[in-house]
């Protein structure tokens, strides 16, 4: 007895397949219940990250839990792009900002990088997860972003692995154009995005990082972008020449 | 007497000219002497989008207004793209977001369009012009954008120019890649940019829209991107294609 409202998308831990029940976490519940008025018999969209997205109704929904039956697949799970998004923390409407738009351009996995002139309010990864769960709802991703703990820059340098081909924003130099500067890397699997901290990185580190051998620095345009900003254009030329966006 | 601070950098409407005295407005000078504590003798940096970028120098900071002597040319000014953004109004933070990001990224003229979907809190072009202007102030553009008044979806589809390239965001549709989607159009010089409200136009509007000659429609991945990102990813594209991210 559907009421007619558009399913709701959530992420679920449980496995799943056709006759399953799964049961919705206390916020869930809460949300489901409480703040979007669904009823018992509303339709309901899961996924988790592996079986592929399902359909599913409402069989119970209580103050702290709730009980979902789930009926037909959807979408089958399928590859994702390897693409790692390193970034230095930033204020923290701008921080939630790339995290939101990192997942729903298809960023992999992100990872907080503190460089010399990194200014970051605390750095909270409980809130950037579920920052990037609920984009991963809306944007109708079969997967999550996993969001990984800070690392210090000379640590992400030295711990990337040799067939990784990083995209470095060096705003200020003059690359010439991004979409060129990337098509020779046509074909590359694994890619990682650096974006500086507001300020850019130190001389040092700007040489380290152009130092390595699969580094491809890149500008964005005769304007000075914010670093926000400069993350959000990147993932998108990246996913456009080299990712899904096809 | 410098404070070594880096200097402030402010859109005026006066003409500059070597060794002229150019007035603030009472915000300015607002901004100047108490939100940035600058003092006589501080430089600024000054551009009025005609006349180029100028180096300057307080002369008097009062609470109603100041005044700077002109003193060099920084920068030439140059041309730049003729690329309009047509967006449907959003709510207030991701309208805010859409200008800011759309005049870091260098479009030159922004019109706000009402589509059958459009549900906006209420347009205020004055706001949305101090965005543009602060926003073009921080990015180091030499000019601001022109914020036009609200235009219905109809309005805007049949004052179009023959010659006006129009890409139009159609999400939900699968157009292929969007960098090969507007190379054809390399060498246009009057480009335009469509994106619909939240939950996109109505078959009806895409319809017209799909049918005008210059129209190049274009994907944004395989996700559902908010309309703000939507605005930013296909900006971004059409920079680094047609317009001046060279």
């Amino acid at each position: 007895m559907s009421t007619g409202k558009s399913p709701i998308r959530l992420y679920v831990t449980s496995d799943l397949k056709a006759d399953q029940g799964v049961f919705l976490d206390r916020s869930q519940a809460h949300y489901v219940g409480n703040v979007m008025r669904r009823q018992v018999g509303d339709p309901v969209i899961l996924f988790n990250g592996r079986n592929g997205e399902w359909s599913g109704e409402f069989q119970e929904i209580k103050k702290n839990a709730a009980l979902v039956h789930v009926m037909e697949l959807l979408r089958e799970q399928k590859a994702e792009p390897d693409l790692r998004l390193y970034f230095s923390p930033l204020k923290k409407t701008q921080t939630s900002l790339v995290i939101q738009k990192a997942t729903e351009l298809g960023v992999s996995e992100i990872y907080p990088v503190l460089t010399s002139r990194t200014n970051a309010e605390k750095i909270r990864l409980d809130k950037m997860e579920l920052q990037a769960l609920e984009a991963s709802e809306q944007c109708e991703r079969l997967t999550i972003p996993v969001i990984h703990k800070p690392m210090k820059l000379d640590q992400v340098l030295t711990g990337l692995e040799a067939d990784r081909t990083l995209v470095f924003c060096n705003e200020r130099s003059d690359e010439g154009n991004t979409i060129k500067a990337l098509q020779p890397f046509i074909g590359s699997t694994k890619v990682a995005i650096l974006i500086g901290p507001e300020g850019g990185f130190s001389k040092e580190e700007a040489d380290k990082i152009a130092s390595l051998e699969n580094c491809v620095p890149v500008t964005l345009g005769p304007r000075v972008l914010r670093a926000e900003t400069a993350a959000i254009s990147v993932i998108t030329l990246v996913q456009s020449v080299l990712g899904d966006w096809q």
